[in-house]
């Protein structure tokens, strides 16, 4: 069954990442964690980055932070469409080195980076990129922003009280 | 068939968003191209986001400068994968305004943004994004990344005379 | 009788937003207080920003945070003047996102931009331009002024006590 | 008859600031046009502010670059709305100055923010204000927002050719 | 008998201030302290800035946050040196903006700036320029400088036990 | 004869500098200039730093690009008040390098910072400086200020035809 | 016996800088720790920085905050390799100020940079520059990089658990 | 004998490399120049940085631009001292995403970092490792050392005149 990977460079990213998680569980769509360093497991983020096609991964979310060169590497190594979540870690330049890291790749090797900390829509878009061939999940997609519109409809109810 | 739509603020954001068309062309992908400007024709971005999804188009590539609200504006309309370029205008403050009006989305609705100017990345993505579920598109991709290596090895066997 | 429109894209920003809401009560100009998220109730953005002037509303304040879009889409879709706040949320990257994102607008189509978290600013604002074409309201952003040096001055009596 | 105070620190911020007169003029508005240095003219800048609401001044429109303390010190001493207007001078830092300066005010009063070189988006805003108590400048605001939308339709048409 | 204007914007401002005061004590240089703001006590601003020089004060040391023209503005005003503190307030964006505002000054019209929250810095210097004229003044801060180096040399002697 | 020391740590930096030099010149005020590279002639840093105030120089004013150290090393070395002034060399990073590496002073060791290439401002400052003891030098700052306003009149004047 | 030589401009920094001396430790590399600060000693900063190599050191770490001084000064002094590490005190911007101080060095003086408040980086920086004439401790960086795998190794099986 | 690997990511790197290759030529230290990118031959990445200590390299200079990945990768194979410059390419916002992709490495993978387009800076560091250990070399960056003060004191003098 198709599935997406989820991998951050360190046990210290989970906190953040857990949103992409939980979102594509609530979506039901599996997922495959892992921790993968770029800079302190290079041989593990070789392999990975090669094989995960061979598995039935389809889209991989890599969260780093600081000079973060796991999604760009990932990109590198592999052809599936890889998204990129920049984690404000401690000692980080208030975030702009992970989102400048992952954000500005060369020509020839994108990575679809989301907003700082922004591993919930990370997860979202791995839905849509699933959805885009498979109406089922597009038709999650749909009811999901209608769920988001809901709370937005009943908020605005609660502020006119 | 499926195809790629690629719409931006501006016919001045075309030199620039040339380059998605052309690598899709050599791809053999077929985009539609349009100026859709969320800013002076609401009503097109409100029709084109409301349904896209409804012809045979499966991922949309949106290119704008300045503070950029076309990719986010039609992220909120679409169930489908929305990539954002962040473009470079005249006046814009380095840059800095596009990316950032791209980049940082709320929770729920996700911009795969890339990096300032890369429209040719955002192209190469929306083909991976098709690739995920088609195995011919993802060879493409595993050939394209071939050619990048290729090219820079020649590089270096010309820089090492 | 005018009124002023004040939106805002969550109700996590009524804390910040509230001080507009307080300041015009304050002048005894009223207010219509809604929720309007661009990216999660396009609809109703549309609807509000296409008519707001055909009910008594002459000015809109609208706040939203990060890749903030609802005072840009407000301000293309109504002929009135639109004064944006941008709100510094969690996540942000320390403001700058919701600032390029609501000043950076493009020829054709301004928004009044005021200092991050100036929610209090922009209900002045609306003020004064009611004020433009109301001399009793003139008086009262007079008489506000004249309040303001008030307070300095007991403070500078106070310091040098 | 109503007109708009278009000021600006320097001669050599007249090519930007020349938008805000050629807009405004296309909308039949009238305009006086003057230099006022906060830095080199404070006399001047004082009876600007003080006495400009008592001629038939309804807005005033401020350019200045660097540390551009115009707006802001003619918002402290004029009751009406004041656009303004961040030039992006030589030896500017890319502009950061000047927006900052502007934008920035703290609570109590306001400056009307445009984006960076905005002149032609401050004529709109100022027009805006009149049309927010004129209906015959409202429906020239409606109008001029649909030639905008025609403009990228005609583009549009050109760029699917 | 000589002595040194300080003046910040407003009360808020004080505890950073403070240092200037305290410093300029400790050199047995009297100082004269004010609330003085640019954008809620325009005459006193114009009062204070024309006239400074008519009593005993040599410099201003000027203190403000945010979009801060107080400095600027007395050094518009006044032939005297004036000595700008960037103050860190609250909304401020990190600082930069009070920075800015009182560093980019125009050509013509310098503000002698410190660093962010400097005021300590602003006192020194404030007693350098007194010092540059008067041989009492200039020995106390080279035994300033000696107490500085004396407290450095014991951290270091502390630091290799 | 009481003169202002202008040092540069290059002389890449003079035609910058070199405004300093004009408008003391226009004031009467004798001036020494030299290069003095804190990173390539530390011994006549050191030199230059320690016995400044032992001739006759009253201010020494200071410029630099990139990290920029010449300015605090001399306010380090000097009892005198130092005029730094951030120039924006090659290879700089928008000049943020050297305002930087000049205005963010420690505590105890003042830099009177002035604007990016701001060295027209430096030796108006130094003026200013000597004027604060000199009331020959502070009336030709007064004159120096009523040419400046002079100057913007006839431009207004220009621009009312 | 080869040591590396430590310094950092104020006791503040020792938390800081610690990390460089615990880390070398680990290797067991002999470590010279001072305090040396280039604005309020500066004879000390010329003796360390004339002399160090020539007693056994032979590599420098110098940390500093702000407006960071301390490395580039060792560099302009010293024929050894110096190590930099900005220290985001008090007051900084953000670190903004000491990682541009102590980066953008002029061409010929070169200063090794690390990240923000990365001692321990320094320290093992400084390991490798030994190592790379040494192949013990060569080995020691070998076995130390080892060990980072495993530790992630060890993170990466809890998270699949 | 022992050398210097110097490695960028693209030829479009080679015109700011070259000021590397250049100033360790006229050290007379031999240098080994290649074209790797970490982006498009990840395998030659691997290859050349868990290979390079086992020939005679002895410090690794990594040029790259943008998202640059390469100087980090390579301090992540390598366990040699990897010095890493970042370079302005097209495209780069104003250089800040090389910089801090290179500079912010985290805890235990160092890479000592030059200034933007430092590549001159980056070879005499070089030189400065291998002079560590080695005393012929040491005497030549003291000579070049004395060789910059030189050219200094007779910009000096021309100044003088």
């Amino acid at each position: 069954m198709s599935k997406i990977g989820i991998i951050m460079g360190s046990t210290s990213d989970l906190p953040v990442m857990q949103e992409a998680i939980d979102i594509l569980a609530s979506f039901g769509i599996e997922t495959e964690v892992d921790i993968v360093s770029a800079h302190r497991t290079p041989d593990k983020l070789f392999d990975y980055g090669k094989n995960a096609h061979h598995r039935d991964i389809k889209v991989i979310i890599a969260g780093a932070g600081g000079a973060a060169h796991l999604p760009g590497m990932i990109a590198s190594l592999s052809p599936l469409p890889v998204i990129g979540v920049p984690v404000k870690s401690s000692n980080s330049i208030d975030g702009w080195d992970s989102v400048l890291s992952i954000l500005q790749m060369p020509g020839g090797v994108p990575v679809a980076t989301v907003a700082l900390n922004g591993a919930k829509n990370a997860g979202i878009l791995a839905a849509q990129i699933l959805g885009s061939a498979n109406s089922e999940i597009l038709e999650k997609i749909v009811a999901y922003k209608e769920s988001l519109k809901q709370k937005v409809l009943e908020g605005a109810k609660e502020i006119k009280k």
